[in-house]
Protein backbone atom coordinates (compact mmCIF):
# COMPACT_ATOMS: atom_id res chain seq x y z
CA UNK A 1 0.00 0.00 0.00
CA UNK A 2 0.95 3.85 -0.72
CA UNK A 3 -0.36 7.41 0.87
CA UNK A 4 -0.74 9.17 -2.40
CA UNK A 5 -0.36 12.96 -1.95
CA UNK A 6 -0.59 14.78 1.42
CA UNK A 7 -2.46 14.19 4.41
CA UNK A 8 -5.57 15.87 5.27
CA UNK A 9 -6.20 16.62 8.68
CA UNK A 10 -9.57 18.66 10.09
CA UNK A 11 -11.09 18.92 12.97
CA UNK A 12 -8.93 15.51 14.48
CA UNK A 13 -9.66 13.72 11.72
CA UNK A 14 -6.57 12.47 9.79
CA UNK A 15 -8.24 11.56 5.81
CA UNK A 16 -5.24 9.96 3.35
CA UNK A 17 -6.03 9.07 -0.04
CA UNK A 18 -4.11 5.29 -0.30
CA UNK A 19 -3.48 3.08 -3.61
CA UNK A 20 -3.57 -0.72 -3.28
CA UNK A 21 -1.91 -2.77 -6.29
CA UNK A 22 -3.12 -5.82 -6.98
CA UNK A 23 -1.98 -7.56 -10.14
CA UNK A 24 -2.78 -4.80 -12.68
CA UNK A 25 -5.36 -3.36 -10.78
CA UNK A 26 -4.76 -0.21 -8.95
CA UNK A 27 -7.41 0.31 -6.02
CA UNK A 28 -7.52 3.96 -5.11
CA UNK A 29 -9.02 4.40 -1.22
CA UNK A 30 -9.81 6.86 1.26
CA UNK A 31 -8.45 6.07 4.78
CA UNK A 32 -9.45 8.23 7.99
CA UNK A 33 -8.42 7.79 11.35
CA UNK A 34 -8.24 9.77 14.79
CA UNK A 35 -5.32 12.28 14.13
CA UNK A 36 -3.00 10.99 17.38
CA UNK A 37 -4.43 7.69 16.81
CA UNK A 38 -2.22 4.93 18.75
CA UNK A 39 -2.75 1.00 18.39
CA UNK A 40 -5.50 -1.30 17.03
CA UNK A 41 -9.44 0.37 16.30
CA UNK A 42 -12.19 -0.83 15.18
CA UNK A 43 -12.54 -0.52 11.15
CA UNK A 44 -15.55 -0.06 8.71
CA UNK A 45 -15.06 -0.17 5.27
CA UNK A 46 -17.70 1.67 3.35
CA UNK A 47 -18.76 0.70 -0.38
CA UNK A 48 -20.49 3.14 -2.02
CA UNK A 49 -23.35 3.32 -4.41
CA UNK A 50 -23.44 3.11 -8.19
CA UNK A 51 -22.76 6.61 -9.68
CA UNK A 52 -20.97 7.71 -6.68
CA UNK A 53 -17.31 7.34 -4.96
CA UNK A 54 -14.98 6.74 -2.46
CA UNK A 55 -15.17 10.46 -1.75
CA UNK A 56 -18.70 11.07 -2.14
CA UNK A 57 -20.60 13.35 0.56
CA UNK A 58 -22.81 10.48 2.93
CA UNK A 59 -19.55 8.51 2.67
CA UNK A 60 -17.41 10.84 4.03
CA UNK A 61 -19.36 12.28 6.53
CA UNK A 62 -20.41 8.44 7.76
CA UNK A 63 -16.61 8.02 7.95
CA UNK A 64 -15.96 11.15 9.71
CA UNK A 65 -18.72 10.35 12.33
CA UNK A 66 -17.42 7.09 12.94
CA UNK A 67 -14.01 8.57 13.67
CA UNK A 68 -15.18 11.61 15.97
CA UNK A 69 -17.72 10.09 18.03
CA UNK A 70 -16.31 6.47 18.50
CA UNK A 71 -12.62 6.64 17.26
CA UNK A 72 -12.70 4.12 14.56
CA UNK A 73 -11.17 3.97 11.58
CA UNK A 74 -12.98 3.83 8.49
CA UNK A 75 -12.08 3.32 5.11
CA UNK A 76 -13.20 3.43 1.35
CA UNK A 77 -12.46 2.31 -2.02
CA UNK A 78 -13.70 3.10 -5.77
CA UNK A 79 -15.79 0.37 -6.82
CA UNK A 80 -15.42 -0.47 -10.60
CA UNK A 81 -15.26 1.84 -13.02
CA UNK A 82 -16.05 4.39 -10.00
CA UNK A 83 -14.12 7.40 -8.38
CA UNK A 84 -10.86 7.47 -9.82
CA UNK A 85 -11.52 4.18 -11.53
CA UNK A 86 -14.08 5.63 -14.17
CA UNK A 87 -13.61 4.71 -18.12
CA UNK A 88 -12.56 7.78 -20.14
CA UNK A 89 -15.79 9.64 -21.24
CA UNK A 90 -18.25 7.64 -18.80
CA UNK A 91 -17.99 9.95 -15.83
CA UNK A 92 -21.67 11.02 -16.56
CA UNK A 93 -23.45 10.00 -13.35
CA UNK A 94 -26.26 8.41 -15.47
CA UNK A 95 -23.99 7.16 -18.20
CA UNK A 96 -22.09 5.26 -15.28
CA UNK A 97 -25.02 4.03 -13.69
CA UNK A 98 -26.17 2.45 -17.10
CA UNK A 99 -22.52 1.19 -17.88
CA UNK A 100 -22.36 -0.49 -14.30
CA UNK A 101 -25.89 -2.27 -14.88
CA UNK A 102 -24.63 -3.63 -18.31
CA UNK A 103 -21.37 -4.86 -16.63
CA UNK A 104 -22.92 -6.15 -13.79
CA UNK A 105 -25.23 -8.42 -15.85
CA UNK A 106 -22.27 -9.10 -18.26
CA UNK A 107 -19.07 -9.59 -16.87
CA UNK A 108 -18.90 -12.78 -14.24
CA UNK A 109 -15.21 -11.63 -12.61
CA UNK A 110 -16.50 -8.37 -11.97
CA UNK A 111 -17.61 -9.42 -8.20
CA UNK A 112 -14.89 -11.36 -7.33
CA UNK A 113 -12.45 -8.79 -8.40
CA UNK A 114 -14.17 -6.59 -6.45
CA UNK A 115 -14.18 -8.68 -3.37
CA UNK A 116 -10.30 -9.35 -3.87
CA UNK A 117 -9.94 -5.67 -4.08
CA UNK A 118 -11.76 -5.42 -0.54
CA UNK A 119 -9.37 -8.14 0.79
CA UNK A 120 -6.17 -7.24 -0.71
CA UNK A 121 -6.73 -3.02 0.78
CA UNK A 122 -8.09 -5.09 4.28
CA UNK A 123 -5.34 -7.07 4.24
CA UNK A 124 -2.84 -3.52 4.07
CA UNK A 125 -4.92 -1.34 6.03
CA UNK A 126 -4.45 -4.19 9.39
CA UNK A 127 -0.89 -3.88 8.51
CA UNK A 128 -1.07 0.10 9.79
CA UNK A 129 -0.48 0.48 13.40
CA UNK A 130 -2.98 3.01 14.06
CA UNK A 131 -5.18 0.51 12.63
CA UNK A 132 -4.35 -3.02 13.40
CA UNK A 133 -6.72 -6.18 13.61
CA UNK A 134 -9.52 -4.72 15.14
CA UNK A 135 -13.21 -5.76 14.90
CA UNK A 136 -14.62 -4.74 11.30
CA UNK A 137 -17.34 -3.85 9.89
CA UNK A 138 -18.97 -3.35 6.53
CA UNK A 139 -21.43 -0.62 5.38
CA UNK A 140 -22.29 -0.60 1.85
CA UNK A 141 -25.85 0.10 0.22
CA UNK A 142 -27.39 -0.69 -3.31
CA UNK A 143 -23.98 -1.47 -5.43
CA UNK A 144 -22.44 -1.23 -1.68
CA UNK A 145 -24.53 -4.35 -0.92
CA UNK A 146 -24.45 -5.83 -4.33
CA UNK A 147 -20.73 -6.01 -3.66
CA UNK A 148 -20.73 -6.25 0.10
CA UNK A 149 -23.39 -9.23 0.36
CA UNK A 150 -20.42 -11.35 -1.31
CA UNK A 151 -17.74 -9.56 0.72
CA UNK A 152 -19.33 -9.93 4.54
CA UNK A 153 -20.36 -13.98 3.13
CA UNK A 154 -16.26 -14.77 2.26
CA UNK A 155 -14.79 -12.82 4.69
CA UNK A 156 -15.09 -13.93 8.30
CA UNK A 157 -12.96 -10.87 9.80
CA UNK A 158 -16.30 -9.06 9.57
CA UNK A 159 -18.50 -9.22 12.31
CA UNK A 160 -20.81 -6.41 11.85
CA UNK A 161 -22.58 -5.30 8.52
CA UNK A 162 -25.44 -2.52 7.25
CA UNK A 163 -26.50 -3.65 3.62
CA UNK A 164 -29.77 -2.85 2.03
CA UNK A 165 -31.44 -1.04 -1.33
CA UNK A 166 -31.13 -4.19 -3.00
CA UNK A 167 -33.16 -6.92 -3.51
CA UNK A 168 -32.85 -10.82 -3.99
CA UNK A 169 -32.29 -9.72 -7.83
CA UNK A 170 -29.22 -9.94 -10.19
CA UNK A 171 -27.03 -11.52 -13.31
CA UNK A 172 -26.81 -15.29 -10.72
CA UNK A 173 -29.65 -15.33 -8.56
CA UNK A 174 -27.90 -18.65 -7.45
CA UNK A 175 -25.06 -16.86 -6.25
CA UNK A 176 -26.93 -14.46 -4.05
CA UNK A 177 -29.21 -17.06 -2.37
CA UNK A 178 -25.59 -18.79 -1.36
CA UNK A 179 -23.87 -15.80 -0.63
CA UNK A 180 -27.54 -14.59 1.70
CA UNK A 181 -27.39 -17.95 3.52
CA UNK A 182 -23.04 -17.26 4.39
CA UNK A 183 -23.90 -13.81 5.84
CA UNK A 184 -24.15 -14.78 9.90
CA UNK A 185 -22.55 -11.71 11.71
CA UNK A 186 -25.45 -9.41 12.88
CA UNK A 187 -26.68 -7.47 10.67
CA UNK A 188 -28.80 -3.92 10.33
CA UNK A 189 -30.48 -4.01 6.70
CA UNK A 190 -32.38 -0.82 5.29
CA UNK A 191 -34.88 -0.74 2.95
CA UNK A 192 -37.13 2.04 1.10
CA UNK A 193 -40.60 1.27 1.26
CA UNK A 194 -41.05 2.83 -2.08
CA UNK A 195 -37.86 2.24 -4.05
CA UNK A 196 -37.75 2.41 -8.08
CA UNK A 197 -35.01 0.21 -8.23
CA UNK A 198 -35.41 -2.94 -6.00
CA UNK A 199 -39.12 -3.70 -4.95
CA UNK A 200 -39.65 -4.27 -1.48
CA UNK A 201 -40.84 -7.73 -1.71
CA UNK A 202 -37.40 -8.84 -3.54
CA UNK A 203 -35.95 -7.17 -0.59
CA UNK A 204 -37.84 -8.87 1.94
CA UNK A 205 -36.89 -11.90 0.17
CA UNK A 206 -33.30 -11.33 0.47
CA UNK A 207 -33.38 -10.02 4.20
CA UNK A 208 -35.32 -13.15 4.81
CA UNK A 209 -32.45 -14.86 3.03
CA UNK A 210 -29.45 -13.69 5.30
CA UNK A 211 -28.30 -16.54 7.46
CA UNK A 212 -27.73 -14.07 10.55
CA UNK A 213 -29.50 -15.01 13.37
CA UNK A 214 -29.09 -11.00 14.61
CA UNK A 215 -30.99 -9.16 11.83
CA UNK A 216 -33.28 -6.54 11.70
CA UNK A 217 -34.82 -4.13 9.03
CA UNK A 218 -35.37 -0.44 8.72
CA UNK A 219 -37.57 0.63 6.35
CA UNK A 220 -38.25 4.04 5.59
CA UNK A 221 -40.75 6.10 3.24
CA UNK A 222 -39.83 7.13 0.04
CA UNK A 223 -37.27 6.53 -2.85
CA UNK A 224 -34.40 4.73 -3.29
CA UNK A 225 -32.06 7.41 -2.75
CA UNK A 226 -33.87 9.24 -0.39
CA UNK A 227 -32.73 7.25 3.15
CA UNK A 228 -33.35 9.71 6.09
CA UNK A 229 -30.69 11.14 7.66
CA UNK A 230 -31.76 9.79 11.37
CA UNK A 231 -31.24 6.21 9.89
CA UNK A 232 -27.44 6.77 9.19
CA UNK A 233 -27.26 7.82 12.30
CA UNK A 234 -28.75 4.49 13.33
CA UNK A 235 -26.78 2.84 11.13
CA UNK A 236 -23.64 4.30 12.51
CA UNK A 237 -24.76 3.11 16.03
CA UNK A 238 -25.28 0.09 15.29
CA UNK A 239 -21.90 -0.33 14.43
CA UNK A 240 -20.36 0.97 16.94
CA UNK A 241 -22.40 -0.89 19.32
CA UNK A 242 -21.46 -3.93 17.71
CA UNK A 243 -17.77 -3.09 17.36
CA UNK A 244 -16.94 -1.82 20.51
CA UNK A 245 -17.74 -5.06 21.51
CA UNK B 1 -60.53 11.13 38.06
CA UNK B 2 -59.54 10.06 41.27
CA UNK B 3 -56.47 8.87 42.46
CA UNK B 4 -56.49 5.71 44.38
CA UNK B 5 -53.78 4.33 47.22
CA UNK B 6 -50.89 6.00 48.07
CA UNK B 7 -48.37 7.56 46.15
CA UNK B 8 -45.04 5.37 44.88
CA UNK B 9 -42.50 7.18 44.93
CA UNK B 10 -38.46 6.00 43.44
CA UNK B 11 -35.96 7.34 42.29
CA UNK B 12 -37.23 10.29 41.00
CA UNK B 13 -40.62 9.36 39.88
CA UNK B 14 -43.81 9.37 41.18
CA UNK B 15 -46.24 6.75 40.46
CA UNK B 16 -49.77 7.43 41.35
CA UNK B 17 -52.81 4.86 40.43
CA UNK B 18 -56.06 6.59 38.85
CA UNK B 19 -59.45 5.65 38.01
CA UNK B 20 -61.63 7.60 35.63
CA UNK B 21 -65.37 6.86 35.72
CA UNK B 22 -67.14 7.31 32.18
CA UNK B 23 -70.84 6.24 32.72
CA UNK B 24 -71.14 2.50 33.94
CA UNK B 25 -67.40 2.04 33.56
CA UNK B 26 -64.52 2.43 35.49
CA UNK B 27 -61.30 2.92 33.72
CA UNK B 28 -58.24 1.79 35.63
CA UNK B 29 -55.03 3.18 35.30
CA UNK B 30 -51.30 4.57 36.39
CA UNK B 31 -49.76 7.45 35.45
CA UNK B 32 -46.01 8.04 35.71
CA UNK B 33 -44.40 12.14 37.09
CA UNK B 34 -41.08 13.47 37.38
CA UNK B 35 -41.45 13.71 41.33
CA UNK B 36 -41.07 17.69 41.44
CA UNK B 37 -42.73 18.04 37.66
CA UNK B 38 -44.22 21.22 37.53
CA UNK B 39 -45.79 22.53 34.81
CA UNK B 40 -46.73 21.42 31.05
CA UNK B 41 -45.20 18.15 29.93
CA UNK B 42 -45.07 15.90 26.25
CA UNK B 43 -47.53 12.58 27.37
CA UNK B 44 -47.43 9.41 26.49
CA UNK B 45 -50.07 7.40 26.08
CA UNK B 46 -49.24 3.21 26.50
CA UNK B 47 -51.53 0.41 25.78
CA UNK B 48 -50.67 -2.81 26.84
CA UNK B 49 -50.67 -6.52 24.98
CA UNK B 50 -53.33 -8.85 24.77
CA UNK B 51 -52.73 -11.12 28.55
CA UNK B 52 -50.96 -8.19 30.44
CA UNK B 53 -51.96 -5.14 31.95
CA UNK B 54 -51.00 -1.25 32.75
CA UNK B 55 -48.49 -2.49 35.42
CA UNK B 56 -46.58 -5.49 33.57
CA UNK B 57 -43.05 -5.01 33.46
CA UNK B 58 -42.12 -3.49 29.72
CA UNK B 59 -44.89 -0.85 29.66
CA UNK B 60 -43.53 0.39 33.58
CA UNK B 61 -40.10 0.03 32.44
CA UNK B 62 -40.64 2.09 29.18
CA UNK B 63 -43.09 4.98 31.35
CA UNK B 64 -40.05 4.96 34.26
CA UNK B 65 -37.56 5.65 31.22
CA UNK B 66 -39.68 8.23 29.63
CA UNK B 67 -39.71 10.09 33.09
CA UNK B 68 -36.36 9.58 33.97
CA UNK B 69 -34.38 10.77 30.61
CA UNK B 70 -37.02 13.14 29.25
CA UNK B 71 -39.12 14.38 31.97
CA UNK B 72 -42.30 13.11 30.15
CA UNK B 73 -45.32 12.34 31.99
CA UNK B 74 -46.56 8.66 30.83
CA UNK B 75 -49.96 7.20 31.31
CA UNK B 76 -51.55 3.14 31.05
CA UNK B 77 -54.74 1.74 31.48
CA UNK B 78 -56.10 -1.22 31.65
CA UNK B 79 -57.67 -2.68 28.40
CA UNK B 80 -60.77 -4.42 28.63
CA UNK B 81 -61.00 -7.67 30.27
CA UNK B 82 -57.38 -7.13 31.45
CA UNK B 83 -55.68 -5.97 34.66
CA UNK B 84 -57.88 -4.73 37.25
CA UNK B 85 -60.74 -5.30 34.93
CA UNK B 86 -60.13 -8.83 34.15
CA UNK B 87 -63.73 -10.90 34.73
CA UNK B 88 -63.96 -13.43 37.45
CA UNK B 89 -62.02 -16.67 37.13
CA UNK B 90 -60.59 -15.39 33.65
CA UNK B 91 -57.39 -14.37 35.18
CA UNK B 92 -54.82 -17.20 32.98
CA UNK B 93 -53.18 -15.44 30.42
CA UNK B 94 -53.58 -18.04 28.18
CA UNK B 95 -57.58 -18.23 29.12
CA UNK B 96 -57.32 -14.07 28.86
CA UNK B 97 -55.70 -14.36 25.47
CA UNK B 98 -58.63 -16.44 24.10
CA UNK B 99 -61.47 -14.97 25.18
CA UNK B 100 -59.99 -11.59 24.25
CA UNK B 101 -59.70 -13.05 20.28
CA UNK B 102 -63.29 -14.13 21.13
CA UNK B 103 -64.93 -10.57 21.88
CA UNK B 104 -62.32 -9.08 20.06
CA UNK B 105 -64.22 -10.91 17.03
CA UNK B 106 -67.71 -10.57 18.35
CA UNK B 107 -68.47 -7.81 20.36
CA UNK B 108 -68.84 -4.49 18.00
CA UNK B 109 -68.39 -2.16 20.66
CA UNK B 110 -65.33 -3.01 22.17
CA UNK B 111 -63.01 -0.89 19.71
CA UNK B 112 -65.08 2.65 20.25
CA UNK B 113 -65.52 2.23 24.27
CA UNK B 114 -61.49 1.68 24.61
CA UNK B 115 -61.24 4.52 22.56
CA UNK B 116 -63.75 6.45 24.70
CA UNK B 117 -62.14 5.12 27.29
CA UNK B 118 -58.64 6.70 26.37
CA UNK B 119 -60.41 9.77 25.44
CA UNK B 120 -61.83 10.12 28.57
CA UNK B 121 -58.54 9.66 30.61
CA UNK B 122 -56.79 11.67 28.44
CA UNK B 123 -58.77 14.65 29.36
CA UNK B 124 -58.54 14.27 32.81
CA UNK B 125 -54.89 13.91 33.10
CA UNK B 126 -54.31 16.93 30.97
CA UNK B 127 -56.42 18.60 34.21
CA UNK B 128 -53.63 18.05 36.17
CA UNK B 129 -50.95 20.88 36.50
CA UNK B 130 -47.72 19.10 35.99
CA UNK B 131 -49.16 16.86 33.45
CA UNK B 132 -51.00 19.81 31.02
CA UNK B 133 -52.02 20.26 27.22
CA UNK B 134 -48.20 19.29 26.37
CA UNK B 135 -47.74 17.37 22.90
CA UNK B 136 -49.21 13.50 23.14
CA UNK B 137 -47.94 10.19 21.63
CA UNK B 138 -49.41 6.90 22.13
CA UNK B 139 -47.22 3.78 22.09
CA UNK B 140 -48.80 0.24 21.65
CA UNK B 141 -47.96 -2.89 20.23
CA UNK B 142 -50.13 -6.41 19.36
CA UNK B 143 -53.34 -5.43 21.50
CA UNK B 144 -51.88 -2.31 21.96
CA UNK B 145 -52.26 -1.66 18.16
CA UNK B 146 -55.90 -3.47 17.93
CA UNK B 147 -56.96 -0.41 20.09
CA UNK B 148 -54.15 2.09 19.34
CA UNK B 149 -54.58 2.49 15.34
CA UNK B 150 -58.22 3.50 15.71
CA UNK B 151 -57.56 5.74 18.51
CA UNK B 152 -54.48 7.63 17.01
CA UNK B 153 -56.65 7.52 13.89
CA UNK B 154 -59.39 9.66 15.94
CA UNK B 155 -57.48 11.53 18.08
CA UNK B 156 -56.17 14.63 16.65
CA UNK B 157 -53.61 15.43 20.03
CA UNK B 158 -51.82 12.66 19.08
CA UNK B 159 -48.32 13.55 17.25
CA UNK B 160 -46.49 10.30 17.30
CA UNK B 161 -46.88 6.83 17.87
CA UNK B 162 -45.19 3.44 17.94
CA UNK B 163 -47.62 0.93 16.90
CA UNK B 164 -46.54 -2.77 15.04
CA UNK B 165 -47.10 -6.50 15.84
CA UNK B 166 -49.93 -6.72 14.31
CA UNK B 167 -51.24 -7.03 10.71
CA UNK B 168 -54.25 -6.01 8.00
CA UNK B 169 -56.42 -8.39 9.68
CA UNK B 170 -59.35 -8.69 12.25
CA UNK B 171 -63.16 -8.78 12.48
CA UNK B 172 -63.56 -5.08 10.76
CA UNK B 173 -61.60 -5.29 7.46
CA UNK B 174 -62.93 -1.97 6.27
CA UNK B 175 -62.53 -0.15 9.36
CA UNK B 176 -58.65 -1.14 9.91
CA UNK B 177 -57.91 0.42 6.14
CA UNK B 178 -60.08 3.42 6.87
CA UNK B 179 -58.53 4.01 10.42
CA UNK B 180 -54.89 2.99 8.84
CA UNK B 181 -55.58 6.29 6.29
CA UNK B 182 -56.35 8.25 8.84
CA UNK B 183 -53.00 7.90 10.51
CA UNK B 184 -51.10 11.03 9.87
CA UNK B 185 -48.77 11.55 12.40
CA UNK B 186 -44.79 10.47 12.27
CA UNK B 187 -44.95 6.87 12.90
CA UNK B 188 -42.64 3.90 13.84
CA UNK B 189 -44.15 0.62 13.56
CA UNK B 190 -42.59 -2.53 14.63
CA UNK B 191 -42.79 -6.16 13.43
CA UNK B 192 -41.52 -9.36 14.55
CA UNK B 193 -39.86 -11.57 10.87
CA UNK B 194 -41.64 -14.70 12.60
CA UNK B 195 -44.26 -13.70 14.23
CA UNK B 196 -46.37 -16.43 15.00
CA UNK B 197 -50.06 -14.74 15.50
CA UNK B 198 -49.38 -11.73 12.88
CA UNK B 199 -47.70 -12.56 9.15
CA UNK B 200 -45.36 -10.17 8.28
CA UNK B 201 -46.94 -9.91 4.63
CA UNK B 202 -50.47 -9.11 6.91
CA UNK B 203 -48.02 -6.16 8.77
CA UNK B 204 -46.50 -4.80 5.52
CA UNK B 205 -49.50 -4.26 4.20
CA UNK B 206 -51.47 -2.52 7.17
CA UNK B 207 -47.99 -0.57 7.47
CA UNK B 208 -48.67 0.37 3.26
CA UNK B 209 -52.12 1.34 4.12
CA UNK B 210 -51.15 3.80 7.06
CA UNK B 211 -51.72 7.38 5.37
CA UNK B 212 -48.43 8.88 7.41
CA UNK B 213 -45.90 10.24 5.26
CA UNK B 214 -43.10 10.29 7.69
CA UNK B 215 -43.16 6.41 9.00
CA UNK B 216 -40.53 3.84 9.34
CA UNK B 217 -40.85 0.31 9.94
CA UNK B 218 -38.30 -1.12 11.95
CA UNK B 219 -38.54 -5.59 11.83
CA UNK B 220 -36.28 -8.22 13.50
CA UNK B 221 -35.88 -11.39 13.26
CA UNK B 222 -38.01 -13.84 16.28
CA UNK B 223 -41.47 -14.28 17.32
CA UNK B 224 -44.11 -12.20 18.35
CA UNK B 225 -42.70 -11.54 21.90
CA UNK B 226 -39.33 -11.50 21.39
CA UNK B 227 -39.06 -7.50 20.77
CA UNK B 228 -35.02 -6.92 21.69
CA UNK B 229 -34.44 -4.71 24.19
CA UNK B 230 -32.76 -2.38 21.75
CA UNK B 231 -35.58 -1.43 20.15
CA UNK B 232 -37.54 -0.60 22.64
CA UNK B 233 -34.49 1.90 23.65
CA UNK B 234 -35.05 2.87 19.72
CA UNK B 235 -38.94 3.70 20.31
CA UNK B 236 -38.52 5.97 23.41
CA UNK B 237 -35.77 7.94 21.23
CA UNK B 238 -38.25 7.67 18.40
CA UNK B 239 -41.32 9.31 20.37
CA UNK B 240 -38.79 11.82 22.47
CA UNK B 241 -37.31 13.50 19.35
CA UNK B 242 -40.97 13.76 17.84
CA UNK B 243 -42.52 15.15 20.83
CA UNK B 244 -39.57 17.27 22.71
CA UNK B 245 -40.12 19.33 19.25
Amino acid sequence: MRFVGEDDVQRGIRTRRFEVVRGERTVPGLLWTPYDAQGQRPLVLIGHGASGSKAEEYVVALARRLVHRHEFAAAAIDGPIHGDRTLPGADDPTQLMMVFAKIWGSDPTLTDEMIADWRAALTELQAIPEVGAGPVGYWGLSMGTIFGLPLVAAESQIKAAVLGLMGNVGPTKERIIKDAADVTCPLLFLLQWDDELFKRESAFELFDLIGSSDKRLHANKGTHAAVPSDEFEATQTFLARQLQG
